[in-house]
């Protein structure tokens, strides 16, 4: 028999890259229901408890709080596409690939950008974008709240409240921190943010939480043109999630099935707990990886704790240790990307997969890998 | 408990309306398995696989037959973003809601659209496609294989010549084809085809089946303006799909499993009995429908199989009907859409829930609801 016509077998990893990570039993329980129709009652009622679950986890009350139908990245592009028109002039702040990548989308978009960088594993230094700020009136302020690709916890805080005094939206990547550590969407004053499943809320990937507030909602309305994206244009996809119920596209059932059920293992297990349970872990890791001279990228006040960026010791093969991670462990963890390619090791500490047992099968298994 | 905190409960529905389709319980269970890195070798296979398997489905040896990550109007924003720049030259043909969708597309790129249009209902004049083609250099030719609003079958064989013949491109939307009735992508010279997974192929919703010639890709890569769009960049998502394997997004990876299950339950089938069966258990329904007095839509020779529109009786309430046909026998139908809102119902007889069992439950049903 051809391979492609036998039963899919997939090997059982424990998954300690930069995403995704293990899901919890539940939630492929749950994404292996039987299919109901898009605008069936009972799924409408699987949508509302969808929405009101992704309040909580965003902390925010706002109306228009939903999965947009693709992937974290689909999340960004509806993040741009609906509120930034050609010529319109943003700050993007870059310290790694996602920060790059908001700023090569916002380019295809034809904004005028204004970046403000930091070197990779570094934060941005927030007075900076103060600065640019003051000198020209912004549509929008977009940054990275958690650099996937160097392990760097951005502070935030303060500058929704300069970018509001601007006249500016304030715009945040939450990919890698929802659900791991704080993200306040209101409290901070963010207008539009979007985030990934398969990160800290242990969900397959495949659907994007994204969060936009009334004052955005009224910046889109007010476009000068016509949105150029049909599928992300969220002037139609809030009739679906809102009161009319008027149809789309339709919405991917499983995944969403699959979302409401990492977001209620989340509730159960409360906030705090939970930010509390990755910063725990985090400190364990270091510890454990400190006790074999691991050492990481970035300095302490700024780490992720859901991923932790560390420096690849000298004369070290960093494709051979991952390899051997994987086929002689089970274990995948990331390698560094672009610049950090080769020097670093992203080790993801998210959700379901954030427990001692697994920091403890790694550090083991770094332990003989390394000493061979 | 708030309903909110609640286990999640799904009714078991039997799914014969526009789709989604009710899913085999091995594709649920394909979905459910535990999930790997979007970079893991083993997960490359699986991608390798599914690329297979798809272009048996899609009847062609296009590289490049991928399923894009999102529903099927993301297949279709992706087919058209890539190929079409702004004040290119498009023939559309629009005889439904499916191809006043790809219109609004286009006109968001900022195309120049020559609308082809035949009454909802009535399939596409072909000849005056051709007249089209005679007065103007186009860029590309755009039609719905399969009108899921109307439930007319398009005949297009022969026209994707005439488009080549003219330098123009040729898009054809399958989404409510593939899988129901012959789709063959490379004999038909189809340049671009998009589909999607919750009609004939019997898979949740949340891909999209794509296919893209060589031809296609030339013209893509002879752009003179930068893809619009990142997150359906073809350019880069190739990369990830081929040989070099460079990250782009994270793939949605149970999806993914899923849909190769879906379609190896279609190989195992053979695609031509699967047609078959099609047509026969729309054969079977249009006598049982007839018997109880309920006409078809449209004309017989333009009959989609997998979507039978039927015209309401007069005097029968459309939505008091389907109410009780969901409330009391767990049945999904479809409403009209558009113009044939209130004037037809929408039955799909599509993949897994195309079976005489079904089409016996579906029309006793309608016969208790309607002498009452």
């Amino acid at each position: 028999m051809p391979e492609v016509a036998k039963e899919m077998e997939v090997p059982k990893r424990i998954l300690l890259g930069p995403g995704p990570s293990n899901v919890h039993p539940r939630v492929l329980k749950a994404m292996s229901m039987p299919l109901i129709g898009h605008l069936d009652p009972e799924f409408l009622k699987i949508m509302d408890q969808t929405m009101e679950l992704l309040r909580t986890v965003f902390q925010t009350k706002n109306r228009l709080t939903i999965p947009v139908s693709g992937t974290g990245s689909a999340g960004m592009e509806a993040a741009f596409v609906n509120f930034i028109e050609e010529g319109d002039k943003v700050i993007v702040a870059i310290n790694g690939v996602f920060g790059e990548r908001v700023a090569d989308l916002l380019r295809r978009l034809k904004a005028q950008i204004t970046e403000v960088r930091a070197e990779w594993g570094r934060p941005i230094d927030v007075s900076r974008i103060e600065e640019e700020l003051k000198k020209d009136r912004f549509k929008a302020v977009a940054i990275v709240h958690a650099e996937t690709s160097t392990g760097v916890l951005q502070p935030i805080e303060g500058l929704g409240k300069l970018a509001k005094e601007n006249g500016a939206l304030f715009i945040v990547d939450t990919v890698t921190s929802l659900g791991g550590v704080p993200v306040k969407v209101d409290e901070w004053m963010i207008d539009v943010s979007y985030s990934g499943t398969q990160k800290c809320l242990s969900c397959p990937p495949g659907i994007s939480p994204f969060t936009v507030n009334e004052r955005a909602i009224e910046v889109m309305k007010g476009r000068k043109t016509k949105i150029p994206s049909w599928y992300f244009d969220l002037t139609m996809i809030e009739k679906y999630w809102g009161s009319e119920r008027v149809y789309h596209h339709t919405a991917p059932i499983s995944m969403i099935y699959a979302l409401r059920e990492a977001l209620r293992l989340i509730i159960e297990e409360g906030l705090e707990a939970r930010f509390k349970r990755h910063f725990e872990n985090y400190k364990f890791l270091s510890e454990k990886l400190g006790e074999i001279g691991i050492n990481y990228l970035v300095e302490e006040k700024y780490r992720l704790p859901s991923l932790n960026s560390v420096l690849i010791p000298a004369g070290v093969n960093d494709k051979d240790v991952r390899k051997r991670l994987l086929d002689q462990y089970d274990i995948e963890i990331g390698g560094g990307l672009g610049v950090l390619g080769g020097k670093i090791w992203r080790i993801g500490l998210m959700g379901y997969s954030s427990n001692k047992d697994n920091i403890n099968l790694l550090v083991n298994a770094l332990k003989d890998i390394l000493k061979k």
